[in-house]
């Protein structure tokens, strides 16, 4: 691939005569924003205008492939969004399919800090996928949470974070919901002599979650979640990079909004942009996704990349528990698996639930199938 | 309206026998995300869950309204969009069709700093639209853009804007672009008597945006463009809270919304976040909007509201100069017209279409030319 392309596909519906005139258009749209003929300095078609690559006709769209020079980006996070479907994600004839970007661009995007090998190291987890649940309902106070915490830690969850509507609430304010939490796992290590991995939820306007994290840091935290549309997709970037940020997962909230592929948005850029593990909901629970769709996700985390570490597939959304073989063969073992719910029905009998459950992966991990 | 009520209104496509268990779970999706059976404090129940308020069979869907407690929302503006579509925008059988908010939450949602009021005493325009344009294409430098700049000051256009993709490139580096801008609106006001508005683009990470605004405000800059779903509604909340802070003008990069109403996310969020003026495709041009999507994105824009000043509706998206008298006449005199191609496309005759233009717009509107 050109050092210096960023490689775009998008599914286009259109008439058959109308389609070069509308590849044509959508190219433009995405840089110089004028028709070609008006854009009078020779050295911006050449060095701006990128060209439309190959057009090909599937069952009930074109797939457009356009050739942007990376030279656009200015390696930016922002204006990257911007190139690939700023301006092209209000038109409805639309969809972004898939990027494929050269090397030169990791030189600005950070990728995973910690990734699959580095979150294994955090829990202590080599090989098996990790389990994990998340503290809720909103609503609770620190203690409560704490308490709940404490429990699955007992149980010997790997990683417990908090659901992503935790905010800064004043009956559960971020700070006292951490220590509570990180105390909670600090109690249990020492019955278990393992240390679940909890996972603090950063959420507001930027210069409230930097506090969050330099908080979350100086208190013990390990890892951090938040949601990269909820907060934007360059300030993930900007967490990803700084020198004293913590491994990310991602959560999916607002990401729905866009007409952007799954594993575009939630595997490929979610990854490139800084997350260590990007949370999606699993086929045939609360959300609509389809096994495909799932397997797309995965597979954009994983995949071998010369520049960027893979990240974790976490997938949840409303998981039950007599699914777990079939996603143990799903996923592999390289996976975080979120159940919530599955857990919480169990009312008085959480912590037994939640210790079958660690038993249960435990056995299915020593089998070879996974 | 109950002083401490968020009134979320979606629509659902679902069976006539399924709907009222399809709100019960949206409900329950937005803030404790657990069966209604699983939360086991009582006053979760009572203060966290909301209510189903009303269910009304519409043509094609049902109209869902909810009733959530304002205390969820914790007053961060990221939770707030948790509230109202974090997890439901994953699901494809919902839209997000309307918001209302109590008074109270104005004590954290900024609004608009100067909005119509601020930018009309800005460009000294009081009784007629305000006529903008943006500098174009990215892949020019500094001194040309400021060229450009330079013959839209002189013909008397009131707000000239960056292209939204205009970012810190190699070739055109931000600090460079506003210099040459503001030196451009200058030297023009020396010859008309009159000062316009330029319009500088922040776009990068919260960091880098940061740097941007403080530079743009200490060269002289009055004004400032950015993407709010580029860049994080939240960010936008905190630029338009800071004291030092400017007007903003939003873009709709990214902002393709799938399961949102326009008028709820371009007009009411963007207003409620800080935007002064919010940019849209006007019906007709490059985008696919209605004539009603416009209509109810200025209304959503300008609606007198007891605590949050009106904000500009900035139609563009490719308008044709022989569609402004209809521009005129639907939008009124508290618009922005933004007009690019239009007026790129007179290529050497740039400063006479520009000049003709701002004397039909002064014609129009009924006052002398500027």
């Amino acid at each position: 691939m050109n050092d210096a392309t960023v490689r775009v596909t998008y599914q286009v519906r259109a008439a058959a005569r109308e389609i070069e005139a509308r590849a044509e258009a959508l190219l433009l749209e995405q840089t110089v924003e004028l028709p070609r003929g008006v854009v009078r300095d020779a050295r911006v078609l050449e060095r701006i205008v990128g060209r439309v690559e190959e057009i090909r006709a599937e069952a009930e769209h074109y797939r457009v492939t356009i050739a942007q020079p990376l030279a656009t980006t200015a390696g930016d996070p922002a204006q990257l969004l911007n190139i690939l479907f700023g301006n092209s994600s209000l038109q409805p004839d639309v969809l972004l399919a898939d990027v494929e970007l050269p090397d030169a661009a990791f030189e600005w995007l950070p990728g995973p800090r910690a990734g699959i090998a580095g979150l294994r190291d955090l829990t202590g987890v080599s090989h098996r996928p990790l389990l994990a649940t998340a503290l809720k309902p909103m609503g609770l106070g620190p203690d409560q949470l704490g308490n709940l915490c404490r429990t699955f830690a007992l149980a010997g969850l790997d990683v417990i974070k908090d659901d992503h509507g935790l905010a800064d609430h004043s009956f559960c304010p971020f700070e006292a919901r951490v220590e509570a939490c990180l105390r909670a796992v600090d109690d249990a290590s020492r019955e278990t002599g393992r240390t679940a991995l909890y996972v603090a939820n950063l959420i507001g306007s930027p210069e409230r979650v930097v506090n969050q994290l330099a908080f979350a840091r100086k208190a013990g935290v390990k890892a951090v979640m938040l949601s990269p549309m909820l907060l934007g997709l360059p300030f993930l970037h900007q967490l990803a990079s700084t020198p004293d940020g913590l491994p990310i997962l991602a959560h999916p909230a607002l990401a729905g909004i866009l007409r952007a592929s799954e594993a575009t948005l939630l595997g490929k850029l979610f990854r490139w942009y800084g997350a260590d593990g990007s949370i999606f909901p699993h086929a045939g629970g609360r959300f609509n996704y389809s096994l495909d769709t799932c397997r797309a996700v995965a597979s954009a985390l994983r995949d071998p990349h010369s520049r960027v570490r893979p990240a974790f597939p976490v997938p949840g959304g409303g998981i039950r528990l007599d699914r777990l073989a079939e996603l143990f063969e799903f996923y592999g073992r390289d996976c975080i698996l979120l159940i919530g719910s599955g857990l919480y029905e169990a009312g008085d009998d959480l912590f037994q639930r939640a210790r079958a459950l660690v038993k249960q992966v435990a056995r299915a991990s020593e089998e070879p199938a996974a």
